[in-house]
């Protein structure tokens, strides 16, 4: 049986941009675009030319090859003519393939938001979408505000989309603008436009999360017959968020309830790919990845329990709804005080450290974890530290170098010329072969200062660490009682394209830094030596 | 017409405590139990007594007084008796008011991970519910995997269910264990299981979020009959968490679609705490509370869209699913280089500060926020620096007292005795009044020496700040193209029982730091004028 197309619609760019933090600069949103459109998205919408400089700037060239470009933008003003409504003329003449005119179909918005009558609104859409095709542009429309205008007046709700449709919208795109609209009332209410008469492959859905459901609701949508899908990567956007596509598109794959009947323009290869998309579009924000994502999320196939565990590695099929493979996710068993001795095994095999379960030295392992994990310490996110413990405990770390002291300084002062300024510097005295070294380096903060310093001079170990570099840094204050405590995890990576993080804790956020920096270069000297296959012969 | 009762059953305590790291001790199950039992939870889970030191000691006592205080366990295992099985007999000791029995009902699982008979499973759901019944608890039953156990094999699944029912549980809880299950198989499957003889106000839900739908699911499971709905605040749990009963509870007793239907045990006013209740649970967690949180999130209510913003304020209900006091949440509308001029007239009315809409200084002040928040400042989640730069702009913040410099060392060595020392110090020349005054102090780290020396001597304002304290300190490291930069948000509260936040951002950690501490304080000295409504004067 001949499957249906879904049609994905990402508002990443326009819709996207409401999220509050998030603000992107032209170089950004180039970026983005090429990410959506090597993925395979259907429509990329980069914004709303004419609105603001960044998107008029944007829109001076197709920033697309596969996925339509799309521009967003007002219907025209009620009283000009289509040819003289500025708004509309920096649409037409923008580099996009297509234009995703919003439209009020709630009666009420019409008359206080634009403050003219129904019909001059319906004229305003009709004449948008003409002026949109006779400039060779894909016309399509989002009916703002449709559920809760339908709720309130239907027959002009439909009005509004019947008009977009008369007038040659490819795409009719019934908008929750509010959010707040349960899957219950999408697909009574979708079913209603498609039995006035707007065949559902030109119906599309734009969902708000303001309840938890802008997934549900776009999933019941295609259900009651709608075949473009509108929302974001990680379902950023306005308040709670749009609906995440992120999370949308594997469930419309890989669910039979979806993929027997539907299919969609991203491949197989293409969606193994969305976990590393997801987390690329999260570092371009600069922000920590959600852990609990659907599919994508580092813990999606994480489990700590023990039973549990021990049952995931025997069978996991049985406890995992999909498999990680598919959507480029990893199952991970967890490290942590709450986990069973299987945990551990499973881990530290992944980690190519073979030990066997009756082995004293694993029980001391995980006491000394559960131990340190109540001091502050969290091995879940700093994978290479614990290595360092497990190898530390299980085998031999050979003690590469001695850090004997360190000293930093920030001073902070008025120079001559009247300027304020301020100078960090550090000092680490290291012993290397029983030879002492004295390093000082000058850095943007102590921590810099320190790690410049640190790793300036390791003596015969130097060359081996001159690709390490440090690529994040996240401090947390941790309430643990009376006395607060700093948690620093430290992400390094090298030229062979390897990410590791590490951790320290202590009172003071450099002694804390300082266990994370000594860790990040230690678990580089091991791993180049298990690259090499010669721990052992150290 | 007489409303539907809709029973709450909270495993924050339970499944919850399988979040990666999340690992609770008993003082904290003690509060969060507190916090529950006062919202008004009808079922509190507390853990698995004999499972791990912490719940078998958590169940010594009742920590409950209006919830019914519940044990998490495993069926009696098979082959032996109800009375002979410890681990049943932990449960049935142990001070819970109910014991909620977790229940194979996956053919395969019985199985794989019993290694029994169905038979044998089924003989040991009702066994274990007559023991509970027999030791005075309302006995209920997890049907672990009821979703996927129906589709491979509905017979048994449903026998299962049946089973615990028929031996007498108050509650037969249909799992959707591995989270993949579909709202429309939800509705469905229940529809299928009431037809088989369960009544629906014997039946639970209990979904997990792995395709984003655990909300979904959950009303999915009411609207087909289902009347106790299982979750956890904020939604954590394994995996991709549980479902959220914070999103959940305010669609419930908020959406008409429900409300008219259905009534809680939660109170209109306890719901008007449900944002507290929210955050009060992340703070004991020590994390971030998720801005995009449906209902109760910093930006559920947040817009920044200019168009948006001016017309949010005509008529709030228009733009917004449902009053932001309903759920303890407030309207914001964001100050953001996004935001539109009325944005920020608003944000300033909301502080206090009024301004004309022509003032040239607003114009100033919006350029000012745009400048700074390009070089990385977040004005959104620092509202006393906002209030403090906006102040400075358009009136007059009064010069207190001028840091001439500072200087902050850390050093780490071995001390005489050999034992690793880190000593933070900090150093402080500060003018009061044209007085100079230098003041020095030792602390944990040398943010905490800047500090406690920055607030050792103020001369005439030092009385006013005794009781300005740092209660949290976030550290982001912000890659602004080649060179990081970092910005330091610092929450600071008083006495007044007032917390704000300040901001600040440099390339070096301490410089950030001062800035945000400086802000912190001075905030402090202007909110005191303020409350003796004095700057004027001043």
């Amino acid at each position: 049986m001949k499957k249906e197309r879904i049609y994905l619609f990402d508002t990443t760019l326009r819709d996207g941009q409401q999220t509050p933090g998030v603000d992107f600069s032209v170089e950004d949103k180039i970026v983005i675009a090429n990410m959506l459109d090597a993925f395979g998205m259907d429509y990329v919408e980069g914004g709303y030319p004419g609105a603001n400089p960044t998107d008029t700037a944007f829109f001076q060239q197709k920033r697309t090859v596969r996925s339509k470009f799309v521009a967003f933008g007002m219907t025209k003003r009620a009283g000009v003519s289509a040819s003289n409504d500025p708004g509309l003329a920096a649409l037409v003449q923008s580099k996009a393939d297509a234009i995703c005119f919003v439209a009020k179909s709630w009666d009420y918005h019409v008359r206080v938001a634009l403050g003219c009558t129904n019909e001059e609104n319906l004229e305003a859409i009709s004449a948008s979408v003409e002026a949109a095709r006779a400039a060779g542009k894909e016309p399509m429309v989002d009916c703002e505000h449709f559920f809760d205008g339908f709720k309130a007046n239907p027959g002009y709700a439909l009005a509004c989309a019947k008009t977009a449709y008369g007038a040659g919208a490819r795409w009719v795109v019934l908008c929750d603008t509010n959010g707040g609209t349960q899957p219950a009332e999408v697909r009574e209410i979708v079913g209603k436009v498609i039995a006035a008469g707007i065949p559902g492959d030109h119906l599309g859905i734009h969902a708000h999360d303001d309840t938890g459901q802008a997934v549900a609701n776009s999933l019941a949508a295609v259900e009651a017959g709608v075949r473009q899908v509108q929302g974001t990567l990680n379902g950023i956007g306005e308040r709670c968020g749009n609906a995440n596509l992120v999370t949308i598109l594997p469930t419309l794959m890989l669910k039979p309830a979806y993929a027997d009947r539907f299919e969609t323009g991203i491949t197989e290869d293409a969606l193994a790919g969305i976990s590393r998309l997801s987390h690329a579009f999260d570092e371009l924000l600069n922000r920590a990845p959600n852990q609990q994502a659907p599919y994508v999320g580092g813990s999606a196939f994480a489990t700590k329990a023990g039973i549990h565990a021990s049952a995931l590695l025997k069978d996991p099929q049985t406890y995992e709804h999909v498999t990680p493979d598919t959507v480029g996710n990893t199952r991970r068993v967890m490290v942590s005080d709450q986990g069973g001795k299987s945990n551990f095994i499973a881990e530290l095999n992944r980690r190519g450290i073979a030990v066997a379960k009756d082995d004293p030295r694993l029980d001391t392992l995980i006491s000394l974890v559960k131990e340190r994990e109540a001091q502050g310490y969290a091995y879940e996110g700093a994978d290479a530290s614990f290595e360092l413990l497990a190898r530390r405990t299980l085998g031999a770390v050979p003690s590469f170098f001695h850090v004997e002291s360190f000293r930093c300084m920030v001073e902070r002062r008025y120079d001559v010329t009247g300027n304020l300024k301020t100078v960090s510097e550090a000092i680490v005295k290291v012993i290397v072969d029983g030879e002492e070294k004295m390093s000082v380096a000058e850095g943007d903060g102590p921590v810099n200062a320190l790690d410049i310093a640190l790793r300036k001079d390791l003596g015969k170990f130097q060359h081996e660490i001159e690709d390490l570099s440090l690529t994040d840094f996240k401090v947390r204050i941790l309430n643990g009682g009376t006395e607060a405590i700093t948690r620093v995890l430290i992400e390094s990576h090298d030229a062979t394209g390897a990410r590791w993080w590490t951790v320290g804790v202590s009172e003071n956020i450099i002694d804390a830094s300082f266990q994370a920096l000594m860790d990040s270069i230690v678990y580089k000297l091991v791993k180049n030596r298990e690259a090499a296959g010669a721990v052992a012969a150290e």
